[in-house]
């Protein structure tokens, strides 16, 4: 286990995975910065992931390495990928073509909580894409 | 438990928190996008931001609530909390006056893996103050 000053301050890359094998990662729009969506990376989805230069995840529900957009057709172009001081979270700078969540939203992040409520959600954005075309299954 | 239509579709915001209790969330810097953090949140910090305004969050190495900023004095102000489409993931829209990472840098996420390499990252940020003097403890 590596100490903790050379996790914070080293230039060495050593992600740490959680118990089951995965770390968190953040689609961030590399042009806009805005939020797209969060998913987790197992060892070969980060590998894949660097290796090809789109992103992959690891889907804990299919128990299976997915490409983002295989299904969509809207993938991710990773420009970057930064880790944070602890190693335990990714950030993925990426280059996006529409929208990356599957409910048909640019980003998985489309409703906010209204002020002064802890109960009742708004929508703060607009579906851009029919999801029931875009998915085949 | 809530069916996935009415995670995603509706305008009720039921937060799903983990096994451990505790639901991951971002802090995001409001004005340029650049994302400052990640920290977990239980039940009663998700509370105390909603009521305070600031960001409260859970930490699992002390066991216990924390007010962000309680230590170095740089507290989020929350302007807005948004959450993703299966509602496991928070968004915290914040402005904030310094440097957010305790290692002295405005961002935790200052440095990124080189092009071409899968071993080795490089900075790139600069330390915006000094923890040792900001941090009492």
């Amino acid at each position: 286990m590596a100490d903790k000053q050379s996790v914070e301050e080293s230039l060495e890359f050593i992600p740490k995975f959680n118990d089951d094998g995965l770390i968190p990662a953040i689609a961030q729009d590399v042009g806009t910065g805005q939020i797209l969506m969060t998913a987790f990376m197992n060892k070969q989805a980060l590998a894949k992931t660097i290796e090809t230069g789109y992103a992959h995840y690891y889907s804990r529900t299919r128990k299976k390495l997915w490409k983002k957009g295989e299904q969509s057709g809207h993938f991710q172009k990773v420009e970057r990928i930064l880790i944070d001081c602890d190693q335990d979270f990714l950030v993925l700078k990426v280059t996006v073509d529409a929208g990356q969540c599957h409910v048909g939203y640019d980003s998985c992040f489309y409703r906010a909580l209204k002020k002064n409520s802890d109960k009742q959600l708004e929508f703060i954005a607009e579906k851009t894409y029919d999801p029931k075309k875009t998915y085949k299954k």
